[in-house]
């Protein structure tokens, strides 16, 4: 996974770039400015928990490439995703089964980032995600990644379960968690493995659920629901690597 | 555990809950009002990230239980800690061997929030959490804790690792994780035991390591340092919940 900076300029683009739900990184902002326009993209980019600057007019003209600024420069970050293919080469250099975390709609970018990091840290071979109703490779699923997201693969697929339903093809088996599983402890973990984690609120979606060839559930003793996903996530994952060592 | 809900009103009252940390959950500010005392406490309650309404002065009036609100009325949530006697109460009310959760400086109200609903759903009967340099009971620790607030006691002490060795006369164990102690598959984790959780970014302190009985590695396969300081809880709580299990 490569990241790249790129620096966008410019009232518009930088509005544009907000609007798309790009990962901005930093936005510069002309110190004292406050019209309409720069208000707007001061006020979406709050929304967005970015990193706001103000700086004055000769630091701005400093950091600008075009000269053309408008009194906003915005960093953003572009990170890319990897396919499939990439999981099952770095298994295979390895030498190992492979081990895929699939996320079925993780809406919260603290949770992916936290995915990712388990992923890498308990030897998965990649994570992937859909594309839609789910967040993306954000700047906050980055950070919150600790680095990981330059060594762990992530791919975007259009439909989850059919990508379930190629894998398998390739030899793996799919566990999903759900509370009316059978108790992790007593399935067989070890082998090709993907393991598929829902949405925070609702959990596994019914269809990909369908697709599972076991549903696995965590011990629960306590009074209310469900685990934080990443949690979960890492409970599972570890559950996975355990049988692996043993 | 009780949550009470009380009512701030007025500039100084509400400037000094803030500065003082204590949670608020909501602030009321009059719209328009933009003089000094009110632009610092706006900006002092954006920086804890709280949900500030600004509402019209009738709005305001009939809010304020003293008609003395000077433009800002802030709610705020107090969470009572428990004590550790309570948490022995309980485990002697299941039947069970004591199992608590200490952390040693846990910064982030988030990962404290996602380790009280774990301790919830491991079955933990509380958990401890030092008065000093660690994050309280915010709104966020209590809205991350999805509902465990309300039956996993919390308790605070002055000192660690006095705590440890008072709860070892009282027979538990000790074990925190580190990355050079021994993989906690490998180690007997059964019996009244105390799991000790470090600081996100330094880990456990080395006072505090060297008042534990055991020191518990999690496997790293990865690329990068460690694990989110609530999947490495999580990860460890379960690796206890299926050694009493089994």
């Amino acid at each position: 996974m490569t990241v790249e900076t790129t620096m966008i300029e410019g009232r518009n683009a930088v509005q544009e770039a907000i609007r798309s739900g790009k990962p901005i990184d930093k936005l510069y902002v002309l110190d004292g400015c406050t019209d309409g326009p720069i208000r707007s993209i001061v006020r979406a980019a709050r929304k967005k928990d970015v990193l706001i600057q103000f700086v004055k007019k000769e630091r701005l003209d400093q950091i600008s490439q075009t000269g053309k600024h408008q009194g906003v420069v915005a960093y953003t970050a572009a990170y890319e995703y990897s396919d499939i293919e990439d999981m099952f080469r770095l298994a295979d250099q390895k030498g190992e089964d492979p081990f895929l975390i699939l996320l079925d709609e993780i809406e919260d970018p603290h949770n992916l980032g936290a995915i990712i990091r388990t992923a890498n840290l308990a030897g998965a071979h990649g994570v992937i995600i859909p594309k839609r109703r789910a967040v993306g490779l954000t700047a906050t699923v980055a950070k919150t990644s600790c680095g990981a997201l330059n060594y762990t693969p992530v791919a975007k697929v259009t439909n989850l379960s059919k990508t379930i339903e190629e894998l398998k093809e390739r030899g793996l088996w799919f566990v999903c968690a759900d509370m009316d599983g059978e108790r992790m402890y007593d399935l067989n973990l070890t082998g090709p493995i993907g393991l598929v984690i829902g949405n925070e609120g609702s959990g596994v979606s019914k269809l990909v659920k369908q697709h599972c060839d076991f549903v696995a559930s965590i011990p629960m003793k306590g009074d209310i629901d469900s685990l934080n996903a990443s949690v979960a996530a890492g409970v599972l994952a570890y559950e996975i690597v355990r049988q692996r060592l043993h």
